[in-house]
């Protein structure tokens, strides 16, 4: 009999993610283990408590799931983690801080199935977030050329480099969005435009996203009204409105969760994976 | 396959209750999610968790449980848990902080085996706490005139008022509590005399509760001696003495226990229930 | 059905030990309640929590872990944990803050195998930690002649009381380890010779402590490099080194694994159990 499946939860928060420990279980986890308010520091006793339990042959039925509010706190467990691997003695590890990486995987695999993404043009708004940089480096890895948009044009020269640093042949434009005239000439002409604003902010009112050429594809992943595109409702799944397939954060959250609980189920099968966006985006891929 | 049963623990303390756990655990739960710490400000993300995660056809099986040591913490954070839910998206959620509600049922409870309580008399003492109130609350809900009893006659009628407010049709009556001779005169000619005071206070000597006029059943939910009733053991279970059937805290710990469990079985039946006083002791009447 | 095996861990750390959940996972324990910053004054609610939940007979369904960095913290919360239960209110209980107890019988159990211990004679370097206190008084136990060494004589000489109150029959010398060479006349002449330091330090350089005269098996349990006793390897498991048979911490690893979980399955036989050094010494010479 194989050993039962453990996943560690680590969490950033106060209070470990209720969503995280419910997906787990569903998604077949046999015990779970929460740890809130998880710091990078002391992360090493953690990992050495599921790499020194198992044998190695029965490591792939230790795994461990790094979520709360903070992505970039997140990504700082993550590293931390890493490093605490040696040789064989590891675990799988999965990020998904605040969903940012099952958000953007779904989002993505969205505008998918109605554009080839392969030479398409996209633009990102509020690209500089922890779910609009995913959404950049998902595009470009499909081949997309994407604008990365920002008020800040500095963050989003910033994001490009670093999408850069990972995939050289990327195709990436940073673009000033301070106000919704430069915002309204990012997106001119793309066929696939993503919104990964904050709750409550209007990014682009309706008559100025939706034009005759285009875009075919529009997201908004705000769930809490008002959306950053006017006109697209946060339940809208391939909603078409006015010639532009859209959809809104719900309509793209059954992905997301069919994402979740496929990687999941992904980190049980061997001791050696690292789960962050194009992992996670690939896995989607897998369950479309 | 239905989905495995999830039960989330909401507690106030900085220790998640052990009682709790192992009674939800022995009453079929697969899963519990402790949380310690719990305020009501911190509710609404847990909350989400467990409404979101589900489709709405299994959110009967995820349910939230309301503990700890602090029953008006508990009774702030199920208001604030009620205010989370809208249209489907709730699930069932069950309050016993302190173990108030079941311990008022099961005291209610075996009352109601010896005396039938449409009509009768009955007092309280020490009504004002958090168990005295409930008992008020359910013993008037079953017909009983309740003289509710408190060293604070302003507090008894605070408590009559709000439970008067919830059952218009009740008959009580509060009573100054101060010394023994105003209580002495209070529990005058009852049918049913309940005693739900703090630990180690003693609240009337043995000869003058019991007399030739009754009460005909007397329960002192006190488990740590002295008890309120001087004269009672906590271990009675309708044991006699001298006329009178007499029930002690630990003599009615067996049916709060099957209460408790009942309670929690019932949570995952249907994802819309809300189970606090009334609720629970309905249940317990189906479990005698 | 018999009631479902629930493992209470009390840990003193701020975080659970996650080393400590998988074993008792791995031990076949259904439900893990595991409770962080657990200090001996919070300890009666959470005790009683244990025993008040279930029928006596099913009592040793359910039982205690104390885990956690600090050896001396554990066994403050053990003496909390015992003075809590009364009569036949009890839980099985075992104790291994920091490994101190799994590793130390796996220690002596490595010597055991090689060496008659009755009448055999033994240096325990860096007694007085909370390992090393616990193979001299299991090393004493098992018919040794102990010499326990410290730097600290007045501290040699404590821990040789403290384990001669326990075993009036106990044959032990305190000896002063302040340097290499007092060390070296120390161990001169045993056959069995245990190191039990803090990581990185170095206790005795190789040609001092290996000679023709001695010792049969040393056995170093510090897992960081520089081990105490160099020419150790941490992965020696009966490593024959010059007529020397060796054991370094990894390699009484497998040992101290087996004799956890036989401890674990131990708890939920019978409800009465407290498992210290020696029981879990015991439990270690039948899994051998």
């Amino acid at each position: 009999m194989s050993s039962r499946a453990i996943l560690i939860q680590f969490d950033c928060d106060s209070q470990p993610s209720v969503f995280d420990g419910v997906v787990a279980i569903d998604s077949g986890v046999d015990h779970l283990l929460p740890h809130a308010n998880v710091r990078p520091e002391n992360v090493r006793e953690l990992v050495y408590g599921a790499i020194f339990t198992r044998a190695v042959s029965e490591l792939h039925r230790t795994a461990i799931f790094i979520g709360g509010s903070d992505v970039a706190a997140g990504e700082a467990i993550l590293a931390a983690v890493r490093k605490t691997f040696f040789g064989p003695m590891r675990v799988s590890v999965m990020l998904d801080a605040n969903g940012a990486n099952t958000t953007a995987a779904a989002a993505v695999l969205a505008a998918a199935a109605h554009v080839d993404l392969r030479g398409a043009k996209a633009a990102v708004l509020a690209a500089t977030g922890p779910v609009g940089r995913r959404v950049v480096q998902l595009l470009a890895a499909s081949g997309a050329e994407v604008r990365a948009v920002s008020r800040n044009q500095a963050r989003a020269v910033a994001v490009c480099e670093a999408v850069a640093a990972k995939l050289p042949s990327a195709r990436l434009s940073p673009c000033a969005g301070g106000s919704i005239e430069e915002t309204e000439r990012a997106v001119e002409g793309v066929d696939v435009l993503v919104a990964a604003g904050a709750a409550g902010v209007e990014l682009l009112p309706e008559k100025t996203w939706r034009n005759a050429a285009g875009p075919q594809v529009a997201v908004d992943l705000n769930a809490v009204p008002p959306v950053g595109l006017t006109g697209i409702e946060a339940t809208d799944r391939a909603a078409e409105r006015r010639g532009v397939v859209c959809y809104g954060a719900i309509g793209v959250g059954g992905m997301k969760m069919k994402i979740h609980k496929a990687a999941i189920r992904r980190l049980f099968e061997s001791n050696d994976q690292v789960l962050d966006a194009e992992e996670i985006f690939e896995i989607g891929r897998s369950v479309r």
